[in-house]
């Protein structure tokens, strides 16, 4: 069955709530016949934009957010563990989710990585802004650590991030994760109802 | 039956996601047959301790909950519009509000009066920081006029607010709408969802 329409999911590795979101939106997607274009980028690009900041650097939200993403991660059936290092600049894995991109035309390893990415960060409190720990996880998707730390750092890698992270700023997308179906966005894991009923009713 | 328990719901009557909230909650609760206490206080207050700001100041946020708000509005069933006056000091109606409570022992007529503050404020456009507004109100709830300006201006009910207004701060209450069910928070509009489950289950 052709695919009713895309759904464009932009995360960034450092957040909780996008990891949360990703467990959840292929079957959400699929239930209703459309796919999922993920879009990692930097949410602290759109905090110049915004005049925003990080939860965490907002006390008592903070301390209802680490609360909440528990609970909700319980009530999707998923553990989550806020790592030690947090937040993080997430521009090495979000380069190699391009790379993998560009290397298989499609998204599939990439998803893939993105998902291993997300484990490792906030399950297994692995650090995802080392090399090592990047390779660790390329390597069943055919790239060793040595290429890993020349992805991250070629020119060619960091211009593509970059772009991507402009074209989310430039479409507005001020916070993650984020989703757009046809230029209507939904904000936050707590949309997802909200989303899957946009998807099955084509909107109201 | 005996109510199972309480929720405590903190609202500001400057809130578009308080008022849509105010128009769910009693039904949600009496579904799994918990009572609803409605905490008006004011948001500003809290934001001196979080750092925070209204959502208005964000560009791009505040774009996007102009939109979201009217979705999740037509969602419920109910129409809004941002008023011209937005947002407001609430410091009047909240008064009025314990002011009800306490004449009658109870928030019967309270919670009508709050309905009707929000219906005057983001259905029918009226300034409800006006004495004249909140008269013909308070008018169907036995209080005239002239009262109302009494009310309002009287170091017993400005004393009375402020006491509910610092509870408030005093509970980490951060944003409105807040549901709080046996210490557990529930902030915004889309944990509806969430709250009902909680109730349903007594959480999990």
């Amino acid at each position: 069955m052709k695919s009713k329409g895309q759904i464009d999911f932009y995360l960034d590795f450092t957040s909780p709530y996008a990891y949360l979101a990703s467990t959840q939106i292929e079957t959400l997607a699929a239930t209703y016949n459309y796919s999922v274009v993920w879009r990692p980028f930097l949410i602290g690009a759109t905090f110049k934009i915004t005049g925003r900041k990080a939860l965490i650097q907002h006390p008592l939200v903070w301390e209802y957010s680490l609360h909440d993403v528990q609970r909700t991660a319980r009530l999707l059936g998923q553990s989550i563990s806020i790592p030690v290092k947090f937040p993080i600049l997430s521009v090495k894995p979000g380069r190699l989710f391009y790379y993998f991109q560009e290397r298989d035309g499609d998204q599939r390893v990439a998803k893939e990585f993105a998902a291993a990415v997300f484990q490792a960060y906030f399950v297994e409190q692995k650090d995802i802004t080392e090399i090592q720990t990047l390779g660790q996880i390329c390597a069943v998707f055919g790239v060793d650590e040595a290429t890993v730390g020349q992805i991250v750092t070629s020119s060619e890698m960091k211009a593509r991030f970059k772009t991507e992270v402009n074209a989310a700023v430039e479409r507005n997308v001020f916070g993650a994760p984020m989703f757009i179906v046809k230029n209507e966005m939904f904000w936050g894991v707590d949309k997802l109802g909200q989303l899957g009923k946009w998807l099955e009713t084509g909107g109201w």
